[in-house]
């Protein structure tokens, strides 16, 4: 019989795989309270320096789904397929994709997570509607999915248990950034969920989790493979997250570009990623339907509206709107925007209270920032790039601070940067 | 001001070295509990992956032993000096060393551990004398070194407490064999006990912690330098344990051959090994005697019984014996031994009783092996090897399972091997 200090060795000497066995045998005993959170701090950390092959990273993968429950959606008249971001900044994608492919035909069953650290999370987005929940039961869910089409909800604690504890651990130990921890931590969820086919969009740049693209392409590739072996048609695009993605950053910002959106008035980057993610989603799906027709006839903003209903929101209630707004980083010479640091805009709009440091802090529906203007565009010195937003004036500080350098104003305009910049599966 | 995640960034991704202030918040924190065991297990797998430079580990060492009392031994009308051996199989040196030592004028502070796995504890083997006792309060040590000039007991609970914890914490998480947490954990205790010189045994070979000669001369070149910067003049010999040391192994076993010892009647390998880590001893506290004269003149042994008896042992009450007897081992030909494996064989007396598995666990006093042949020693077809005391002849079967290729026998007698293969220091 296994015992953990045994397997630790194995993968601190990278001696040997794991075999799928013992991968059973330590998420059994980790779950039985036999493996304590020491020990698999320890492995984690040399899972982490020594990697899993892809052998180990299925058994590991399927440990996580079979801890907890597995959605069956093939009950449902029509395909599901899911969409999951890597995170990044301005990233209100799945506002707009969920209820705009639900509306050519498909069921997109998008459970997610919260937000942590610089990137957003969906769920503390349209949480600023008010009266909408992000909880509910897997018959709701069904029903929702049914009636609707697109259901954007917390992951329940059925699915993927195991994933949650070793998520917490991972958060404390310094064993987050870990292609294979991160691929299983993902894909356990979307195909507990029972999505029969899922497109991931792995962000890259500054504003990215994998800031590097050569990373990112790996993570992709990974979680595509993961997919595939557990039976979920899986593709994914890289796509680039130098700057915030949209104007809007913050929760009820986002909630409005994302509205904004739906009605045809969507800025050209969210709706070219939009567009792009959409499409393979109803490739997948097996569906031959214009995404862009089913904005231009209002279908898709219908969508969310019922989508927002059923789940107690009230879409025609205005947004809440911050106390305090100021102007900042100003253009220091006339020119065309260079370069709009991601990265230092998700940081800025955290400290406004948009983001949460600790899972259990609650964030500000209404702070954040809108960029008055992107790479591309042309400013004259002196205007104010940025508009902040924040409840309490004093975050306004630590905000510009986190916002020094996240500006470059160059006298000619950038080249053309592709924001699509990888493809794989498919 | 550091966070436990921040530092374990930096040593899981090897980006520079942890600073002097860095790892005394690291400890600080870890005693108040704001680092907890899982943070620290994954800060250990990345050390053990990842190493500490020189810098970090005496660092790390000082933090280790700042965090209980340093004994001062000043005060002694003579040089202090101890020895320290990483175990062996019939390690049965300090035995001798310590009253042999003390006995030609120094003083010798050998505070102990247990014995823990296949390898013996010291303060285990005493305790098979009727009345022995391992603890001694700070005052009752001093008036022991004082009188007797040798002391061989428990290290008190006060003696780098931090590396009690950090060591119990790698004993689950697998990071054990690390060369800079062994020395850091090794010298801290030896550093706060006081010693004003200490001479290393680091044992190499199948019996040994370190298996491999290079790795045993690394560890012995780390702790003396540790040393060294402590102000502890440090010496280290790397010596060979492949085969058992002496033809005891087992507490009560050890405790008899050591007597032997000390009256003159020692094993040759056992004597070689003694012999030259007391003239190290000896030459590091800048006492011109011979060690030999010291034994042949019954002074060794003197000091021996009195050193027990300062503890409450009876020098002169005869020592537990096993009920069972077993020969085991029988030469599958004539011819000479050219190897008695040290391992199979601490193994063996380990699973007759002698040693321990968890550090709660009771040892047996009277289990062990006594080994009727040596490498280099002459036998015969069918002669038996070995003999095994138990007091629970059910432990017979398991232990010679573990004995099965531990002999090995040739037509020709085995070339000299040494027994002492480097020195470091000095």
């Amino acid at each position: 019989m296994p015992d953990a200090v045994s397997l630790i060795h194995v993968k601190r000497d990278n001696a040997r795989p794991l075999t799928g066995p013992e991968i059973g045998w330590l998420f059994a005993a980790y779950a039985a309270g036999e493996v304590a959170d020491e020990q698999m701090a320890a492995l984690l950390m040399a899972v982490y320096l020594n990697g899993l092959d892809s052998a180990e990273l299925r058994a590991w993968t399927g440990e996580m789904i079979a801890s907890g429950e597995r959605l069956d959606l093939r009950g449902l008249d029509r395909p599901s397929v899911d969409k999951h971001s890597t995170g990044g900044v301005g990233d209100k994608v799945s506002l707009v994709l969920a209820p705009l492919v639900a509306s050519c035909g498909a069921a997109v069953p998008m459970l997610s997570g919260r937000g942590l650290g610089h990137t957003g999370g969906t769920l503390d987005k349209l949480e600023s509607i008010p009266g909408w929940r992000a909880s509910l039961g897997n018959d709701e869910l069904l029903r929702a999915l049914a009636g609707v089409g697109a259901v954007i909800a917390a992951a329940g604690s059925g699915l993927a248990p195991a994933d949650r504890r070793l998520y917490a651990l991972r958060d404390v130990t310094g064993t987050v950034e870990s292609i294979p921890l991160i691929a299983s931590s993902i894909m356990s969820k979307k195909i507990a969920e029972g999505t029969g086919a899922l497109v991931l969009d792995v962000k890259t740049g500054s504003g990215a989790f994998m800031a590097q693209r050569e990373a990112a392409l790996a993570l992709a590739r990974t979680m595509v493979a993961l997919g595939e072996e557990h039976g979920v048609r899986t593709r994914a695009l890289v796509t680039a997250m130098d700057a915030p993605l949209g104007r809007a950053v913050g929760n009820a910002l986002e909630v409005a570009e994302a509205v904004a959106a739906l009605s045809g008035d969507g800025p050209d980057d969210l709706m070219e990623v939009t567009f792009a993610l959409a499409g393979h989603m109803l490739e997948l799906a097996g569906i031959d339907a214009d995404p862009r027709q089913a904005i231009a006839s209002g279908r898709a903003l219908a969508t969310f509206r019922r989508m927002i209903a059923v789940q107690g929101g009230d879409p025609d209630a205005p947004l809440p709107a911050a106390a305090h707004r100021q102007r900042a980083l100003r253009a220091p010479a006339s020119g065309w925007v260079t370069r709009l640091d991601a990265r230092a805009v998700g940081v800025a709009a955290w400290r406004l209270g948009a983001g949460r440091a600790r899972k259990e802090d609650p964030v500000s529906y209404t702070a954040g920032i809108r960029c008055q203007a992107k790479p591309g565009e042309y400013v004259r010195r002196g205007e104010p790039v940025l508009e902040l937003y924040a409840d309490d004036p004093a975050r306004f500080g630590p905000a510009e601070e986190a916002l020094d350098g996240a500006l470059t104003i160059a006298s000619e305009p950038p080249p053309a940067a592709p924001l699509i910049l990888d493809q794989v599966g498919g």
